[in-house]
């Protein structure tokens, strides 16, 4: 199934994403049960929707059967025989979500479970969606998928935070929103009005992912920490390291956002937050420590300085 | 998957049967997603469904996507690229619903529909089925898994129409409908209260289809006819059919429950009408010509004569 047009341009709209998404959910007995009826209870196109969700949680990674990334709320089907912990190797390249346990809503579909139980537990939570978007009142953001990963978006918001899961499909919309005007970018760094501040859009592994090749650079499981190396020998990671640290013309700030796919397999820049160089923690041993500083950062209209 | 429970029970209960049928709606890229919505939308556990019915219409054999047997409406999910017809072949010992174009809904899941129009058409499609359901008034029967299969149901209703796709689990119950009080029961062939009739659960297949053995029986796509033939030698066939159009004692009425398996592989005995033998069509060449005369049949508490 393509979704690319004639002209090889991604034409997956609203349509095409919630079928996909629908079509995803065939895992366990129950799951395309609740998951479809969730969907079409609630019957709220701004309110976006995404089938198993990768996510990191207090107890280790998991898969969730729904998430709701507006409103950061999970559901999990949980059936006899069936554990969602998954290991770091398969989630390579894969988007993940920081959850704590709070922002889970669990449907029981064990063995003796009735149909109007589950039915009743499904209300409950339609409840519970509404309740949060009502809550949320101006700051919940109506899904739209033609603006979603447009930078315009944000730079008329004018800022961009980590709850609001904002991502882009390429570097060079990454750099828009922060005074460029590129119509291409093809490197993984580029400047920011901010003199001791870049952007940065790497590829980064999560902690014990297998990964080959020079760079060893990973994430922590909470996205708190980012780790760059140099692995290919102890003379390029100790230039890697001084450089950083004693070259003044270096930053030691960087806005980051992660190249990943999406659950549909399309490649997304996504905002993991301002991270500062930690000089204490940083050495050639460890490699650079990157710590995450903000969460939310401004846009900007216009390149201002540099 | 199973549904026998530690004494080998069947155990398919209400849950297990619509968690199992949305389960199927795998086909078509738009069928989950549409199908899905109507049964949620629907929301009323009194009207029974099933997913990828296999059906004869006028034009040939098809699929279709659901079919809701109370109300004896079909939905059909339109894509691009998928035509629905089926060879007879496929539908070897199938449950086979006869249909007009008139009982069909149709869901246009062309290219470039969108999914609110998609939407809008699945709400006309779920207030059509609402307003049958009213229309019907003391006529529609509340589906209940656990009486639909029990002969008291119709002993208590005093009627077996074919409009209501009547079926049992075992011959035993299809006698028991007509007086019987038996325990089990391993023949085709049972008496009847009245005499000149007998109740008969064959197997049949659809004309055309291939068969082995020495029998021939077939039924024609709409039912009206069933041709019975043995092809063993032309000596076999002489007797069969002499012995049917010359004794007496020969029952020329013949209360017929086809033996078929239901979608989810279970054996059923569908309720198929009243067949008279058609003396003057059957013949040594053309086998003994049963046509259906009657589609709704009395039901018995006790045997009465015999």
């Amino acid at each position: 199934m393509s979704f690319l047009n004639l002209e090889g341009k991604n034409i997956m709209d609203r349509t095409n994403y919630i079928i996909r998404q629908l079509g995803r959910t065939k895992n366990k007995r129950y799951e395309l049960y609740c998951v479809t009826r969730i969907i079409h209870l609630l019957n709220n196109l701004d309110v976006k929707f995404v089938t198993q969700q990768y996510v990191s949680r207090p107890d280790g990674f998991a898969l969730m059967d729904l998430y709701f990334p507006q409103i950061q709320l999970h559901v999990e089907v949980d059936e006899e025989g069936h554990k969602s912990q998954v290991e770091a190797d398969k989630m390579r390249e894969s988007d993940i979500v920081a959850v704590t346990d709070k922002q889970i809503e669990h449907i029981d579909a064990s063995k003796n479970i009735s149909i109007t139980e589950i039915n009743d537990r499904i209300d409950e939570i339609v409840a519970k969606i509404n309740a949060k978007i009502v809550e949320l009142k101006d700051d919940f953001i109506p899904w739209d998928i033609k603006t979603e990963f447009n930078p315009q978006t944000y730079i008329d918001l004018g800022y961009i935070k980590l709850s609001d899961n904002v991502a882009f499909k390429t570097i060079k919309d990454v750099c828009n929103c922060f005074g460029h005007n590129y119509k291409g970018w093809q490197r993984a760094e580029a400047s920011h009005p901010d003199k001791d501040t870049i952007i940065w859009c790497p590829k980064l592994f999560l902690d014990g992912q297998k990964q080959e090749g020079e760079w060893d650079n990973t994430i922590s499981a909470d996205g708190q920490t980012i780790t760059e190396k140099n692995s290919a020998s102890k003379e390029k990671a100790e230039e890697h390291v001084n450089i950083h640290i004693n070259n003044k013309e270096k930053a030691h700030k960087r806005i980051v956002f992660i190249k990943i796919k999406d659950n549909l397999g399309v490649i997304l820049y996504r905002f993991r937050g301002l991270y500062k160089l930690n000089l204490m923690k940083s050495n050639v041993t460890h490699g650079l420590i990157w710590e995450r500083a903000k969460t939310e950062i401004p846009t900007y209209k216009h390149l201002k300085v540099r």
